[in-house]
């Protein structure tokens, strides 16, 4: 947000003696006061941080503590009234590495939504593509197209670009979730509309039913409605409910202890999230999983091209990303950038100690790196 | 490249009166201090710069005159040398908006190369998607994956991302053309790799041959080699022929002046180069234009999503976008951001008195766009 | 099957006098004498049968009893083994205008198969796409890629080409359900391959599940196996329970009810069986859906190109296809040829009075002409 | 074309001792008369031919010899008036396996067309794809949605179903070419439509421009015309040049010569017509190819699922597919069964005795078989 909008900003650059630089020169220095008068930039001062030889991202890794957040969360909710202009009471993630930006990663946005009983958050509408995850707490209904879906913990609302929403709490205590977008990404492409809708919902909207349209019509794996072929605009299934959630990575556990394949490594569950229309990614530009690690695993280093925000759901354990390592627990947030590798490890909650997974929620950029052919992985082999 | 890469930044979050702030109390000031602390940022203060009604470019239009580029890089030829870690002779487009960036636009890169007579650029690839295009002169082969393709005027050679490719001046005079690349949205997304490659060209690639093996390949208008399907990455078609582009735009108007459809709009005719294995745009990132706008015609002003950059190839003109107006004439380049209208008025050259045409070849972010279901197009009703 | 396979037939052509056929001279009569000789047809002689107006297909409407069909298959039960050669005791809907083939309609087999208590069908894969649809009963585990599926009531058990398939009966009574391939299709394309694979199933897949692999894998709604994605050959969800189906029909009836979007006309509704994967048609060349028609709903005439074959699941009605009508009722079938119209009433059952639907399943070959851009559709209007 | 239409056929079952084949006894004989009254056909009589182990074609290789066609065409064109309702002079390739019927093979049409100077064929439409292919002469216009489209020797124009086409011979002398199309498919599928047109050309359409608009359009190497994306129906470009196939296969028999990649096997070019619009297929149900045989060359006997008819354009050879072998020369059209091996040996032709290759026009039901997941093809090996 601190890049100049107007005038002319000139360039600046200074020769340099450096071992791929030509010789400074007077005539070189004379060159050079050209390029800045004419707003020219050559190439071979600046290769290697534009064109690096792998991702080096201007992020880093960064863990937030979900008690804080829910702490500032419920002071806003105090101090901060939620209305149009405002539009939501968001308090998104800035990684430290990014210049006081409110961005998560250099391409998404990830921020804890807090609303108090008997509010409203407003209807727009967005190009940006969002989704809603519940760690705990229930009561809040999202309404997406005059559809008001229920959240409540372990629960995924997508919500594709260009669809009109807005938030009712029917409760009688406040309840906070995670929001995430791809805010950073489309502010960089320049690809953003934004409509206010009404300020108020209707009678109708304000009731709370127990499922969604949506989930009614297309909530039923591997069916689909003939009906609703081709109409509506992204994914049509607006709620991922966490009943089956649970039972996808309690399957894949139990096939792999049955001898089944299941996993994607030993002891790591993963269900990834996808729109039923197509069996594809559940928004354009957002990938959506679920990991279960079994405890006292610990996973492979793995890279990808392109960056990840986790919520640990539940249980806790040790994460490593590149040079950062921390414990987290539940509703903990961290952030992983572009090619550092990730390893978690699970350790057995006192808690929960029959199970004493680590059940972490996940989300990344990674469909837009995959449909421009840009998408990469590469995982450490480690030896048991 | 400014940005902060370590330490935390603090967040700096100053409480300040406004139509849809909160009040400024010792309280709210107290709980913005505990956003800076645990790095947050509320979306309440922010949400008009992230989320805007409509794209509003960071950068801004531009236009460089090629006179002056092409007396720079040739001062250039006689001052720097080409070689590895420099790896080109190339000097960017800095757009007056971006912050000194060598950064066209707000996603894309555009170059004037230069190489002087007998030289090579040495060999290597990346994943940034390039291409170049040739306003004047010859002399120049470009060898992607050791197959020598030659540059002339009018030409355009494509080359998707991780083909080997270097350069090589076989005449007796130096040659400037322009590169463009999607390096700012890479970087911005974080995915580029970037290999080195053999320094020396071979004998064989030194050849200058009339055609490249590709175009001997692919180059026969809806005929595909049945040996090479499913080979190669990304487009196989090496050159793009100024005699075929002509002639597609000579036909355009033709058909238009016979009373049959062709043209985009009165006395403006359009074609795309594509890749033909699959009929979509040449390169995953960028698409690649060329406009023909008769003499004495004004084309109606369009917007769309993401950014372009135009080069005139031949006649004269006047360019209006947004809020700028320029002459232009051959060789001139300018860029046009994101939803900014863009009107083009084709004046007769004295120089070309029989056609008198405007001819521009442009490139895109289009297909960034386009994938990720954000491509957006206005055009202005006009009245004769 | 009655196709000459050796020899030259000889071609047989009469000159004819006819409003669109040349004068018969004996020029004319010489002529034809040469095309006969030289293996030649004018088309002028034969356009009318080749390219009709709109489809007239060869098949014709009719219905199947299920009581006669599962009489028959009991007998068959006592007299026919199952063994390698004969693989399987399917007997074959012949329609009764396509000369005594085994051919439901002109692309579609249909059969009821009978396994007895403890027998075993042995494995197999064929080219040809397969699926099994059980309207009573239980017992018998087909085993896919060694993976036990058990079968029951209301479920749909879809099987892609070349997958390796048996079947097994666990319990001690016998067992029918009807089986759905596109044999008569592939006979006429020729792409057909069959493999024999083990005389005997292991110990491991005479085990009786409550769930297939395939479903702990891939039968949760909108989450998908990632250690699973690109594996295996078509849908890799191998059963549709009974249990999915009948919640979605009746949330669509439900929501019609209460005022919003659901069915596909006033009082029906219709779920398609999908491949999770890719969200299209759950086998390459099958379309498979389920209806249900309120009670007293009588359904609008609607044709498309294709064919169909369908079994009454539940309730009883009237359906008028083309000029044929019959009454139907629990496990009935009846075909459909291509572009005859189809109407569907259904009554109230009395086994079955709080209700009152009539439920049907229905097969066809709709993925073939939708994929080859010859898939249309017509609806009369009716009037209220 | 002999199916019963009418009545109910009985079905005739015969209990028969056979290796596979149950006991015949009273009670089976008893159960095989309740089949066939009760329209039924047991599978364990039949799966030998409905489900054979691989493809066994109902039709057989066979050749035709032009001179044969050409003087029958001759004579038809003195006999038989071109007009509404035999609405083309068109006279088929009657394989001597097929009952008489004017297939050339099971799913593919090829027909001789001829029309004598000044004669117009009516216009029509259908769902038929069709195409035709010019071994010889010019001064045939082929109207499709009113482009008239020049036809000379090694012309190929496809014509995507339902877009109305007639023809005009605008030369003082009669012209013959080939007609292909998959109407046996259709017929097999029972998707046909087909709509008469106007009786008689406009005066425009009678003009004879040396160029279509589609070419115009459409037939720049690589480039598109942006006003036509998203129009019209199926392939926008409408003949395929006889000089730019040429020029293709000549330019992979010399990469070939000169040590580089480009032909199928050695000596074997082979170019594929494509779609300009998305690079597949050139229909929906066609492929097309122009293979090139160097003179003294035998291919190696290759098999694939599906059909084809080859016609010879130039030169002379041998062509051997299955138990079938002939000497083949320009005109002669032959025809390959599914799954049967075909190979090709090309003999200098005293006539051309510089190049002496074979060329060789060939079309197949490639795309309905490969969009199906059907498609297979298998080469023998070969020892030099």
């Amino acid at each position: 947000m601190t890049e100049p909008r107007d005038g002319v900003s000139p360039v600046s650059l200074t020769a340099e003696e450096g071992p791929d630089q030509p010789s400074v020169t007077p005539a070189l220095e004379d060159l050079y006061r050209g390029f800045e008068k004419a707003l020219l930039v050559p190439l071979w001062t600046r290769i290697g941080d534009l064109m690096p030889e792998h991702p080096r991202s201007r992020a880093r890794p960064h863990r937030w503590e979900w008690s804080t957040l829910l702490d500032l969360a419920g002071r806003s909710g105090d101090l901060v009234p939620v209305g149009r202009g405002g539009e939501r009471r968001a308090i998104a993630l800035a990684n430290p590495s990014l210049g006081g930006r409110p961005y998560a990663t250099s391409t998404l946005w990830a921020a804890i939504q807090y609303l108090m009983p008997g509010e409203d958050a407003p209807e727009h509408r967005h190009t940006q593509n969002a989704f809603r995850f519940v760690v705990e707490g229930e009561g809040v209904w999202t309404v997406v197209e005059r559809d008001p879906v229920p959240m409540r913990r372990g629960d995924f609302l997508p919500q594709t670009g260009m669809n009109w929403h807005a938030h009712h709490n029917a409760a009688d205590h406040a309840m906070a979730w995670i929001d995430g977008l791809d805010i950073p990404f489309q502010y960089d492409i320049e690809a953003q509309f934004f409509d206010f809708g009404r300020d108020r919902l209707s009678e109708e909207e304000h009731t709370t039913p127990d499922r969604s349209r949506s989930e009614r019509l297309w909530g039923h794996p591997g069916l689909v409605p003939v009906s609703q072929l081709g109409r509506g605009r992204g994914t049509p299934l607006l709620c991922y409910r966490w009943a089956d959630t649970d039972a996808a990575l309690t399957d894949q556990l139990e096939l792999e202890q049955a001898g089944h394949p299941g996993t994607v490594e030993p002891g790591h569950a993963l269900v990834r999230y996808t729109d039923p229309a197509h069996g594809g990614d559940v928004l354009p530009t957002v990938r959506a999983q679920f990991h279960r690690v079994r405890s006292g695993v610990e996973t492979a280093p793995r890279r990808e091209t392109g960056s990840s925000v986790y919520q640990v759901f539940d249980g806790s354990g040790q994460v490593t990303a590149g040079d950062f390592s921390w414990s987290v627990t539940r509703g903990d947030l961290f952030v992983v950038p572009s090619w550092t590798p990730l390893s978690i490890r699970s350790q057995a909650s006192p808690s929960d100690s029959d199970s004493g997974a680590l059940d972490l929620f996940q989300f990344s950029d990674a469909p837009i790196l995959s449909k421009l052919d840009l998408f990469r992985t590469h995982t450490e082999e480690t030896h048991a």
